[in-house]
């Protein structure tokens, strides 16, 4: 490794480059580097902690379930089938040495320059493996066969991680009809804690084209009559609660919109009938959709659960992609997306519930300012989620502080989320996200608008209390 | 006090971090801090002047009329009620102790921390009451016992206050059927110039529940027949004259979007034969609006009045606090705003009048860059007015200058407008945007984007000159 | 002179003010600022090289195609005609004293304080001319008398500057009609490489009142029977053949929207048919346009042409300037435009190929994160365009790699385009560019997001490889 350039994290990163404004981030930051991580919301996989069972190379750990990786990858020519993934087409033939997908990551890393992914993995290589060359095409080979090793050793099984890493709490994410058998069996036997989160998607987007088999399911479930409203709706606030006794505080919804809607009750019947039937129409489903945002945001007032809405996704754009390798490949893309109009109908009924807390999240920065940090300055019910996904980055991060901040404060936000189902990377963007914020803090204290005693209570709130608190944890 | 916390105004603060570009913007600012303010367009009471009536104590004179205040205690579950606000609802008994409401919003001034309104109070606490300790719970009652006692004295009456904030204009607002009393007041008595400022918002907008009453009061106090067309513009055109014999230069238009329309002859009078019957459609409404602003164009050419056109606020959005509380309370959301195609018929029939000046605003800063610098730098009528309401903030005026200036240029901006009801605020707005542009200017002398005798130029055009010229005052 | 303020270019202008940051731009620049030019996109006059006669004036060189210019002195009131600009009508007469003409803009060379106009003239003026005073009423004359004896010299002809300004490649712009003479001249007589760009908005625009008398033209040129669908395709092919013939490696389409459309081939027919004969509708022109950008990717992917796209300009906003004026003297504005659904008809069908270059441009920076960046990010057939127009200038292009780089990289952008008729101005634009992306890089350097030899490699592709590269220079 003696050609190899030096892999170095520099102690500053992401810190104003001014002196003085650098100085005060670095000592926020020394204060609540090392805090505890509150994981409100993630991907990662509950088997992994249940099971504890070691991952097994470097390729399938961290290129194959990593959609920001491969959809990059993919932006430059190398399809999925490259990298060793593979598809129901016979056409389409995977790579099946896994060295050799990671010699082309390896080999595109540059790719990478001036994106969060470099930040992360970088993070990952440098302070969980210990590397300390970069990742070339000549570094390949160090780089598999020294995280092979250690991915097999005790130290870098799941629940071991787990406790490295400092998690107070972690997240993760399973729909309507999930037995949660993970979540029991860890409650049992471990003392970390990973709770579940409520996403009912596939038993309320009607778009899906297993929705009537879903709400079937559900009638089976739960012995409720999903054929009507009623008895849809008890199933619904039965899985709610069996979410609950898994260690759920939230529920969370992934819609093409921000829309509600809050309809007599006549015409949600007529509404659910044709949904159920499988007949309705794309302009039914949204409606319905719409509908049971309200409805869930009822559930919450009565059993308490918080409720997060992560609209404006496109999924599944490239046709050819989904037909081939199936979801979360990187095709999902982000549209306008609308919230003050699109809210009304349920901030009509609840959006003045001092009980009820709806964290709101957006793919589209211009509502930041012209609409998130107003309605969440006005509702009690309303709060903002941290920068999301494509916009979870140094520069996505700043901009939400710099547009929210003044029209909603703080107080009105809830800290990170890493939304990730990279486990080793949850280290990685809390660090980033720790980083920036001191950033902000830093840039008001040294232009006036903060003092720094108040810089160094908020520090903190923003690294971990706003989350526990706003999650209920 | 010896617990409580300092309370200091950094003298660089909203200066730029770096050194060199700090040294400029203080150099700038040295040369402009002490100027007369223009406040060409806000919400001050005009019988503030006329009685010169004391102000009363804090909760009232600063809590009550603040919406920006309002809404950020109401998003963290305060209502209105616990500050005293008044309902006709007799289930809202409100907090009769003032200074108990006093006491509620220093508990939770930490919540303003990062927001424009924490650097406008802080500056008013600081300045014009000379308190040295940060508002807190345990300070609360040394500032309302503080504020009270120096409210009682003659120094603190508004007309002393106007003399010494260096008011050389303030502009108030009035809509269409106002008397103006206190104005015509105030001329006959007082140096001090207050003038009015035409909003016929409530004569145009067919929306408002009260327009055909209006519309009604308006032919009675002109003597002109507004049943008919004829006779309605003819009416607005005698209060605009009245509005101008009262000191007004230009008007003011609140509408829900941009949108103009120059419509022939016979279908605008069958559009006013339906809105004045007041059976007119929401869509007859918008149009009719779009209509009305042409028209105003029309007797700006004909009369002189700058014309300004404030677009793009959803009024009202949560209707309980609306039944409970009416307007104002801080529930007026901003929605995406469309300028280039609204404001087209508006343009062909006078885009090219070098006699005309419309001042467009926005609650949209998505337009700034895309639509609006385009707009202003192409046509003579069209001048921008600067960032508003949520956006009127450090972060905000930033924005509006980064994103304004390169296509538009410094001479098609107006200056600074405070736009406030919050009297003893006026001098902290004006030196925050009075910073911000010496910010900015130092900013461009930095990178080598302007020359340093070119900034000392434009600073005290920011600072007063633009807005004189462009108001007429 | 002796009174006249100088003319100086900081040599570090635009770059970071920061010390560190600024050092590591300054070094970063210092290994590009001499690099040859690529020119892949704009709008000089080939004529210009074939000819290669002297310019004659600075008023005609420099204001009168500048529609920067002229759009800033109209917006505040000075008219064509008071700098020489002619027009059809009668009761216009145009100014005949060019210097007149040439003293306005110098009266009101302030105007431009703060604009890119401004840094590209002072670049050219103290540059290419050698002049060391700041253009000002004093020095209108001297200004107009060193410039006129300058370009009256031989080293001031067109094709000696273009050797002067190191132009590696300059590619101008011709409709599908032209006959490319000047380009046939310039390949047989001159080392210098002009290329054009293959736009054939003037044979697929049916909104153009001269479209159906283009298509039949263009049957003539070709020898094609363009009454039908499949004749006028085969035209289009020869004439892209022509163009490559001449040097084209690009074509280029300049829509009101970024719509796509892939109909099935009996509906394109009759579609065709209905505009053909030039009474489809207005929805019908657009779905063309439409159609079209998917039939020109399909003949990219066959030929190998890069295809540009730049849409969102409403062209002619101001009806009176059209009328009396023409074309491009700044009275086309941006407006919102979306690309996520837009493009989907066409990237469903050539999204996935990896043989196919289309680079993607954009008036309305909100998709820069939202949209653009997302979908350079996925799709191998997308790049994107640096940024535009109104937004080519230091804020601008700073807000493009901020909003781009964290989700598309670097990779996947191609570099800049001085897309202009104004041809002294090249190095100039070139010059900020290149500043402007050591700026950022050096904050990422700065800020440890990059490392420095990273930055080093990138600069580099960034002045001029991936230009090279994605152009097919």
């Amino acid at each position: 490794m003696t050609d190899a350039v030096a892999l170095t994290l520099d102690p500053d990163r992401l810190f104003p480059a001014e002196s003085r404004a650098r100085d005060i981030a670095r000592r926020l930051y020394a204060e609540i580097a090392d805090l505890p991580i509150i994981s409100p919301h993630g991907h990662t996989d509950p088997s992994w902690f249940s099971s504890n069972a070691a991952f097994t190379d470097a390729t399938t750990t961290f290129l194959w379930p990593d959609h920001y990786v491969t959809r990059m990858l993919y932006s430059q020519g190398i399809a999925p089938a490259r990298l060793g993934i593979r598809s129901d087409n016979p056409e389409l033939p995977a790579e099946t040495d896994l060295r050799a997908a990671w010699r082309l990551f390896a080999d595109h890393y540059h790719l990478f320059r001036g994106t969060p992914s470099r930040i992360w993995y970088d993070h990952v290589f440098a302070t969980v493996f210990g590397i300390d060359v970069r990742l070339t095409g000549a570094t390949a080979d160090h780089y598999y066969d020294l995280i092979g090793d250690k991915l097999a050793s005790e130290a870098f099984r799941p629940r071991a991680l787990f406790d490295r890493f400092g998690l107070e709490v972690l997240a993760t994410t399973e729909g309507a009809l999930d037995g949660l058998e993970h979540h029991s069996a860890l409650q049992k036997d471990w003392h970390g804690r990973v709770i579940t989160t409520f996403r009912p998607d596939d038993v309320i987007d009607a778009d899906r084209e297993d929705f009537v088999a879903n709400v079937d399911r559900l009638g089976e479930i739960t012995g409720e009559d999903t054929q009507g409203w009623r008895g849809y709706l008890a199933a619904l606030e039965k899985r709610r609660a069996f979410f609950r006794a898994h260690g759920a505080t939230a529920s969370d919804h992934g819609h093409p919109t921000a829309a509600t809607a809050d309809l007599p009750r006549h015409e949600i019947e007529a509404l659910f009938a044709r949904i159920r039937s499988g007949r309705g129409s794309a302009a039914d489903a949204e409606l319905f959709r719409a509908q049971m945002l309200t409805e869930m945001a009822r559930m919450s007032v009565e059993d308490g659960m918080v409720m997060q809405i992560h609209p404006g996704a496109m999924r599944n754009h490239n046709p050819w992609l989904f037909a081939h390798y199936g979801r979360d490949r990187g095709a999902d893309l982000p549209v306008a997306t609308e919230y003050v109009r699109a809210l009304k109908p349920l901030l009509d009924r609840f959006g003045n519930a001092t009980d009820l807390s709806i964290i709101l999240f957006t793919l589209d920065e211009t509502v930041y300012a012209r609409e998130l940090a107003p309605l969440a300055g006005h509702y009690p019910a309303l709060k903002l989620g941290p920068s999301w996904w494509f916009h979870d980055s140094p520069e996505g991060m700043l901009r939400f502080r710099r547009n929210v901040t003044e029209t909603a404060g703080f107080y009105n936000t809830v800290g990170f989320n890493d939304d990730t189902r990279a486990f080793f990377s949850i280290p990685a963007r809390h660090d980033v996200a720790r980083r920036i914020d001191c950033h902000f803090l830093a840039e008001l204290v040294t232009t006036g608008r903060l003092a720094e005693d108040e810089a160094f209570d908020l520090a903190p709130r923003l690294a971990r209390d706003f989350a526990k608190a706003a999650y209920k944890l």
